[in-house]
């Protein structure tokens, strides 16, 4: 997005109440590279009129120059410079809560003991009704050891907190899940393994965040193979599903058929590796694949793709998508007429798609709306509710088919805060389930 | 209590409004065995009255003699027989809630990227900034192998799920914490140790609950050892801290000074060692304990305890405190003249308090009222507000002495629902910790 690695501050400032402040303050703070957010009317009073506006900065020195040209502009008083975002972390941002209200004796003895024991011995002579009387069925654990959180890679398993609280807040919200965040104090792929395994019969999902490549390869294979909840790395599957639902509507804008394409995938971590396979499996053809890394080239190999290099991958391919983090790496000499090109690194994409644009290409855009919102609530919510064993790659790509057909004509991908979006996708994944014979769980009345 | 091991219906009935049908239909239900709960007026009909009524039984089998004695009684119509503590355990009793609606793109940039990154940043960092800026701060792990679970024994971790959920719901509506259930799928030792070692960053405190004896032991000590935030595994000292009120508060009634007592404890388990410690330390004099487990006996030598037998204690101390899980094991003949006697075990006791009495006690108890919701919700409340690397001894008297204190005259024990007496749990142990010099957040205000 173009907000990625930015500050954002709320200014609130007071307006003279007379024609030209507000665009003169506007103004300034854009000539000074800063970029505006919502603007919200605090207060209008006679003279003046007080508003609250969010300004994005690069970074503290930048937010200080605006600040100090700010204060300089007439009619226009600075009345201070919040920082909501902060504010708004304070105490954190998700809660374990009581469904009941625990307010006498009498419903005491039923949430707790004596009653409580009657449950117990149920679930001790049929586990299987755990699911029915207990939160197990929508608790879903969001792991991270820290090693790769966002575009900042290895800052600790506390410093990645407020991520896997923003996404157990967004499940939710979105899907009704229970997300719990736990941190892991180790780097140890073993460790992360035994850990994760030990604990998950508290969950009916296991959600991976932000474990740094190679290492989530092995750790999610290996935690999947000794468990019967569905495990899913989101940095893989989940960026794979919604960057498959861009690239199908990025084929319908510019008439591609995507099945006698070639594909090329420049970046082989963890998104492109599973992009490049999750593609290999929809249209039954090699990927071509470009990686700075020569075990990453292997792994694309031994997953039936095709190795290239960057200029490869540009001179052989209808289609690229890049993920390769790298900034300006796709010179426009590079592009070929016709392509569809797909730059989602953030904040800076390998090439602004106005430029591939100019260079010939049929279809180009930037990771700015790809969003792993847009994935992971409903596939979680779809393949807990269906109680399938793992989610199969038939799974993901119905979701990425979901999510594609949501969006509104002219849109690339739908609104992420739609929860009638995460309710097609879960839906969508459920109906595969039951496709495939892999619910356990009766889904009748699911699809009312 | 005296509803351990009973199941409980509600009992929807339709009653004549003529004089003497609930009494007809209360006298058949106690005729028959069956304990009486809460009687509720459901509907006010002309001629008939709906009433539930919670009927308490020992199985299904007596359960099945209750409804056929109340569907012959003149004048009552039995409507239906409803299990109100399964159906309030349908989907769990607990879920994990986003403090904030995010309904915008708006409020979506601040909890989730781009907004976050910065929170992260700064937790790198400063990672003692994780407190104040997640829910680090209020998330307590409540974690069980399930092997000792109330009094039904090994029942395994998902069958324990109800019972911790129950903990969990108590801990939020007691004291507003967080209450995370961990299961585990392993009961090695080692295994436990390392599994929460690995994911305590996720939390302020670690709860260990219903984890058998003698391994209980060694992990909790082995768990704390490794992490600088609490640890407490709840059987032992939160047991403990119930028991020390209650028998304070016995003393009291009984006008006996415990520090120049002598003290037994009869079982030497999870609660009872912890008893015997807790007592030794507060009253610096060896404790006589009995168990039929030689290796009990040792860890009390080891404690400073002088090993015995019940015949032993029974005729050498003042007070005796009974934890054995064996019902009738005190025979009256054994009771001296003069002597406290708590005998805890639940359903049944080792002596039920009117034959004690009758053979010459000063005072008896049984554990009916000896509720460990008492302890833990301000335990650890106290000690998280205080932010200390570990439960102290002190913290625990304070604890102890806090609830004695809050009983009203005649009773043995507070209302364990009184949120009131939760506050002043964790006050008595944040105090503590400030006189320890073990805290480490600052609690100015925490006493207002």
């Amino acid at each position: 997005m173009w907000w990625d690695g930015k500050i954002q501050r709320t200014f609130r400032c007071r307006l003279e109440q007379k024609p030209g402040a507000l665009g003169r303050l506007l103004t300034a703070v854009g000539e000074q590279g800063g970029l505006l957010g919502e603007i919200r009317t605090v207060r209008m009073g006679g003279s003046a009129v007080d508003r609250d506006i969010t300004v994005f900065a690069d970074d503290l020195r930048h937010l200080d120059r605006i600040v100090r040209t700010v204060e300089t502009i007439e009619g226009v008083l600075l009345l201070e410079v919040r920082d909501e975002v902060l504010e708004l972390h304070q105490g954190g941002k998700i809660a374990i809560r009581s469904r009941y209200a625990i307010d006498s004796l009498s419903t005491l003895r039923k949430v707790y003991t004596p009653g409580v024991a009657e449950v117990s011995l149920k679930i001790r002579d049929d586990p299987s009704l755990a699911r029915r009387f207990t939160s197990i069925r929508h608790l879903v654990a969001i792991v991270t050891d820290g090693t790769a959180v966002l575009g900042l890679g290895d800052i600790g398993p506390k410093a990645a907190m407020p991520v896997m609280e923003g996404k157990a807040s967004l499940l939710e919200t979105l899907t009704g899940l229970s997300g719990m965040p736990i941190l892991l104090d180790t780097k140890d792929p073993d460790e992360i393994v035994e850990t994760v395994v030990h604990m998950a019969p508290t969950f009916a999902a296991i959600q991976l965040e932000d474990i740094s490549a190679p290492r989530c390869f092995g750790i999610e294979e290996r935690i999947q193979a000794r468990l019967d909840i569905p495990v899913m790395h989101d940095d893989q599957h989940g960026t794979a599903v919604v960057v498959m639902a861009t690239l199908l509507n990025a084929a319908k804008a510019s008439g591609r058929d995507l099945a006698s394409s070639r594909i090329g995938v420049v970046g082989l971590g963890a998104a492109g590796l599973a992009l490049a396979r999750m593609l290999m499996f929809r249209f039954g053809r090699p990927v071509l694949g470009a990686d700075i890394l020569p075990d990453a080239l292997d792994r694309l190999k031994a997953a039936g793709g095709e190795p290239s290099d960057l200029a490869g991958v540009m001179a052989g391919c209808d289609v690229v998508i890049a993920t390769t983090g790298k900034p300006g790496l796709i010179k426009p000499s590079l592009v070929r007429p016709g392509q569809i090109i797909l730059a989602l690194s953030n904040p800076v994409p390998e090439i602004e798609p106005e430029k591939a644009l100019a260079a010939g290409a049929a279809f180009a855009a930037d990771g700015k709306s790809v969003n792993n919102v847009l994935g992971f609530p409903g596939i979680f919510r779809g393949a807990v509710d269906a109680d399938v064993p793992r989610i199969t790659r038939e799974m993901l790509i119905a979701a990425a088919e979901a999510i594609a057909a949501f969006a509104k004509p002219g849109q690339i991908v739908p609104d992420p805060l739609d929860r009638a979006l995460h309710r097609s996708v879960a839906r969508a994944v459920a109906r595969v389930a039951l496709e495939q014979g892999l619910n356990r769980d009766d889904l009748t009345g699911y699809f009312d």
